[in-house]
């Protein structure tokens, strides 16, 4: 359901955001105080509405009559800004429903984020709001603003700049100061934000309402999300794939990628951070752009505003430095985008101006014949702009001449050719006080670092890739009846091995020829349906290392091998694991020819839901730890290209003359298993395949073995 | 011998950065040319010796008499500059020679870097030079500066600032664009330079004659080098070895870490670019700290002449945002430094000012109970500095009140006290005006970016780990007497097995019991005396994979055996390699009971001399391509490190319940073939022993194959 729209209620950011009146608890004249600073603000930005400053100290403030208390005011306001000490908030709060106000900004800290006193007066204030229909946003937030409605809620420092600058990026955050940050760095170079955002601990409104607002905010073209961890990720889903319907590029930084960084994360906002490779395996999925940088994130925000996906996966550079266009090189060299590979027209451009022969769009102006002349060095950069395979231009800025027109040049590329056209300023002062003001003048972006460029240019590319892989799941149905049949038969804890096989064998993935046997004479009735030679494995609910405890027997070859290996497995279950329920054994085919093992997995995050793993078999993943996750489910065409991702992938692909190993069986089981923990959702906590035998291109792909972790119900 | 010292003949580069007397070609009082710019920017920065300006149409330049050529001036000047177009230099460089200069410093370009043709006038040039006895620095280059003495000697439009600051980092750089883009950049953060020169083409002097200079230098403190590729790595050795001998720290960054980069560089400067990674490896034997961005080195640089090596290599963490100090930690984490772990007074000071309990130094100054009180900020900080885990200090400045009297604070402990103190504005103008601008004032960095800080951190661990790591190489002897004998059986090309081998055996390395065999007979006898079960191995002159010609039998249990695997490799090569030249088998044992296999080998690369490489063994190297590279000779302690850098280090170290292999004998055999590198030089182009049988902990490791490519003498 469209959220914001016309003939909707409106949601509660939205009043937040078009509020018609405010009262601001605390407000004061002195803007050394955030009720100061906030009215100020307000006002500042051009507030149309009703001020209801809350002093009872004062008869009016800023020209604005003030009110002893909130319960004193003529009309229920929209809006209430709270920034009491914690002590005060429940009081603050109490006079706030009694006013009627609809949502109260709770700028308040020293809740949830200091521990459990904090959490619980924090629980107590939401309780309360919840009971009285009135909604939060905060606690330990700065506030939000809506720039073209003038309405800036915020008792941020920054907000004291001259003007807002207009601009296209919405920004919901859960860090204020970040954000804050975010601004007036953005601000510095040109950026200017249509509505931010800042979540605070996120105790009633969360980040996904501000991402909801965003989606459907008319005056937002591109959406900035700052994360600690998400409360909900089905509401994150929705509304990201509601900006991908609208083609609104959502680009998001996260904390908490190594554990130190969770850890302070959790201490800051009080939320729980998430494992950060389900977070980036989701972004990807939902073709959100991850980047790690919030100030670099605001300008890859703004630059997918200004550009949307390049035409082309090539970037041109050119600098006023050789020495720049090799470090350049080298850059390039190593991203995942690459140097434009220039056609004729170009390529004849540069042979009449360069004294050396170029195929690739790297130039360095001092080198021309005509070092730095104007006409020739925008000509370059025009043949540039055309060319086919030319995604985006990267201008390097080294103290030399005529870098006013070159900047020009790039910002008529850039606004007219609507190419993305970088300007970089590497020379400091030499540039800033007259090529840097003037792109600013006209809102035009400046980049002080060349990692900001390179940041920048992979968000672009990589926005583009999203684009082009946009991955629904499915190109094969999963037999959900088969699959929530052998699921009915489950009960929680740790699935014995057929158990978890059984769960494949419903979502098709191959598994061995095998047949559970309670007895020895059983399992060699059994080893003869399967045929020799055998596998046998003991059963037992709770043996956790069958290996270890002696409960696997390979290449059992007759029946008395069959007879002695039952015998050995029952004692070894009942010495090494005698609190485990032996069931009987397993008898399967000995699975070989395999040319490659693989590991396949799913697991569920609760933060983040179902994702899908796979990785080379045995050491690679044990030692290397080479394995690539994915949000599920995937696609088999996303399955293969995990596969190709990986490190080890030669293993599988024919290297030192080994046969090429069948990937498209391999893609299939892992399509597959994403299907399965799609399904099956938070039931299914964990599963490893392991091994999967590949076999030679063609022969296929199969389930060695399987364990899984199950929970009841729905978590 | 020391290169400026007093008693000593100055070299050129002395001559150069402390010149009584400068002839200008082509000066003019226009500085929209080089020679205008070049002439203003020596008399603006307090040159205080003899100008002569040189300019047949003027009578005066800049209240300085002309001269109409160059032979007209009335004594030698010391250095001319030369800005002449390209057709006009050999005229020139005749007039500079008549008039007796000793150093030319030559701006022109379209040299050697744009081809045949420039190559030659460039080579004809130098010949001129060389044979009068006067030296060039150039051409393509962009001068020098001595900033104390008041020679400022370039053309570079960013040296018309109203200031050189004061610094105590000297630069050689090969990129003048480069060099000057640095230059403007650390000027704009409140850092100056000793001396900084830029040496083009390198067609004379070259970037060892800038280092030498610098390591000699009293007002140099720290030392800067931008690299395209090294002319002598001997003479580039020898500086690096004075430099640290001197306590100097050395920083370098070099383009061409990549293909396209190196492709880059190289129509740059005319320079060949080698290998990055053997660079690399050089540096690091050398106590040189590599980076790779040129604008961060100069942060890098100061840093290290301001701070040397820290304490410790804990990083304390302070901002003004929780966000901010979780994306920090995230950072930090990642990093080869870690957070400083504090021990009580820290801990007991957190305690008393923030809600919740820390061990760690990162802290949000917003989340104290006395959220940014100046005093409290600065207790924190002190109490950092003075942690005995606290290496260095990062400050990330955001939008909030008090950053003056924490960024005050913050350069107490960083001058006072000698603790590297870091300030990142990530406020922007917010902060620019104040602290920004007071920093600047007082002549202490700001760094406008964390990527930034984050170099700079890494710069002073690598300084401080190098400086603790500083290996010479040798605390075993090779039996250099062994070695030569061995050597001077040997003629150019691919060595046979028992050649490379003899080698190994000479400088100490195990290898596997083994008889040359020439006829069945022969290698029955060997058979007995090795001891079955053996191997053979056929041995012919220009055979190169032995294996996939059929040339090796493994497993040979008797005589029959021995017999018919001799007939079938004299058979395969015959077959295979009919040009080979067949000598025979080698007989040798069947090496088994390793626990893990590993690569070592040796390489010889004109650009930075020999190096030695270790790797797992068999797939792991070959495909994973996971290999460390040090440059020769290393100790066994070093050789240690490297095989503990591998990412499949825990294929040795005892992963999944494997026997814990003996590094130490692997770290011996590596550490040998280091010394034979060193020792045998250019001759030994490359040797690859694959595979090293590593056996379990005591029980050594084994050369099971080896070959290598021979040369006859010195490259």
């Amino acid at each position: 359901m469209p959220l914001n729209e016309p003939g909707n209620e409106p949601t509660a950011m939205h009043r937040l955001l078009h509020a018609d009146s405010v009262a601001v608890i605390g407000a004061s004249e002195d803007r050394g105080k955030f009720g100061g600073r906030l009215i100020y603000n307000l006002l500042h930005h051009g507030f149309e509405g009703t001020v209801y400053p809350i002093n009872p100290k004062r008869d009016t403030i800023l020209g604005h009559k003030a009110y002893a208390d909130i319960s004193a005011v003529p009309a229920p306001p929209d809006v209430a800004a709270v920034a009491v000490p914690a002590k005060g908030l429940i009081a603050a709060l109490e006079g706030c429903i009694t006013a009627g106000v609809k949502v109260a900004i709770v700028i308040t800290g020293q809740l949830a984020e200091t521990g459990e006193d904090g959490a619980k007066l924090q629980d107590e204030a939401v309780a309360m709001a919840r009971a009285a229909g009135m909604r939060i946003l905060g606690p330990n937030c700065l506030g939000a603003f809506n720039n073209p409605a003038g309405v800036c809620l915020s008792p941020s420092v920054t907000m004291s700049v001259e003007k807002l600058r207009p601009g296209r990026v919405g920004v919901a955050s859960q860090s204020g100061a970040l954000q804050t940050a975010m601004f007036i760095r953005a601000h510095d170079a040109g950026i200017g934000f249509s509505s931010a955002i800042t979540l605070g601990n996120q105790a009633d409104l969360e980040l996904s309402d501000g991402f909801e607002y965003l989606v459907d905010d008319p005056d937002t073209d591109a959406i900035l999300l700052y994360v600690e961890g998400l409360k909900d990720f089905e509401r994150f889903k929705a509304a990201a794939k509601r900006a991908r319907e609208k083609g609104k590029p959502v680009v998001a930084v996260k904390a908490g990628r190594t554990d130190a960084g969770a850890a302070m994360a959790n201490s800051h906002t009080a939320s729980l951070t998430g494992s950060y490779e389900a977070f980036a395996a989701l972004c990807e999925s939902l073709g959100i752009v991850v980047t790690d940088q919030p100030d670099t994130a605001v300008f890859c925000a703004d630059a997918l505003a200004r550009w949307g996906a390049p035409k082309a996966g090539g970037v041109a550079v050119a600098s006023g430095s050789g020495g720049a266009a090799a470090l350049a090189a080298d850059a390039i060299d190593e991203s995942s985008f690459h140097a434009a590979r220039i056609s004729a027209p170009a390529i004849r451009h540069l042979a009449e101006h360069l004294p050396i022969k170029k195929e690739t769009a790297n130039v360095d102006f001092g080198a021309y014949f005509r070092a730095f002349d104007p006409d020739v060095m925008s000509e370059t950069l025009n043949a540039f702009a055309d060319d086919p395979d030319v995604g985006a231009l990267l201008m390097i800025m080294t103290p030399q001449p005529g870098m006013e027109s070159l900047s020009a040049a790039m910002r008529r590329i850039g606004t007219e050719k609507g190419v993305p056209a970088l300007l970089c300023n590497k020379a400091g002062t030499m540039v800033r006080d007259h090529v840097e003001a003037e792109a600013l003048a006209t809102g035009y972006p400046v980049y002080a670092s060349l990692d900001d460029c390179y940041r920048v240019l992979e968000a672009l590319m990589a926005y583009k890739r999203l684009q082009e892989a946009a991955d629904d799941g499915g190109d094969a149905a999963l037999d959900t009846g088969a699959v929530d049949t052998a699921a009915g038969h489950l009960s929680a804890g740790l699935l014995t091995e057929p158990e978890a096989k059984s769960l494949l064998a419903a979502a098709g993935v191959p598994v061995t020829r095998e047949l559970m046997a309670a007895g020895a004479d059983a399992a060699v009735t059994a080893a003869r349906d399967v045929g020799f030679p055998v596998v046998l494995k003991g059963v037992a609910r709770g043996l956790i290392h069958k290996s270890d405890a002696g409960a696997v027997k390979l290449n059992l070859t007759d029946v008395a091998a069959v007879r002695s290996a039952y015998a050995d497995i029952e004692t070894a279950i009942a010495e090494n694991a005698p609190d485990a329920d032996f069931q009987g054994c397993l008898v399967t085919e000995m699975a070989t020819g395999g040319v490659a093992e693989a590991f396949v997995g799913a697991s569920w995050d609760p933060q983040h839901g179902p994702g899908v793993l796979v990785g080379a078999g045995g050491v690679f993943v044990e030692v290397l730890k080479d394995v690539k996750l994915a949000a599920a489910p995937v696609s088999r065409a996303k399955a293969r290209q995990m596969i190709e991702g990986l490190q080890t992938f030669p293993l599988f692909d024919g290297a030192r003359g080994r046969a090429k190993a069948d990937v498209d069986a391999l893609a299939d089981i892992v399509h597959r298993v994403s299907l399965l923990a799609d399904h099956l959702g938070p039931r299914l906590g964990e599963l490893d395949i392991n091994p999967v035998i590949v076999r030679a291109q063609v022969q296929g792909a199969l389930a060695v073995d399987a364990r899984a972790v199950w929970h009841d119900a729905d978590m």
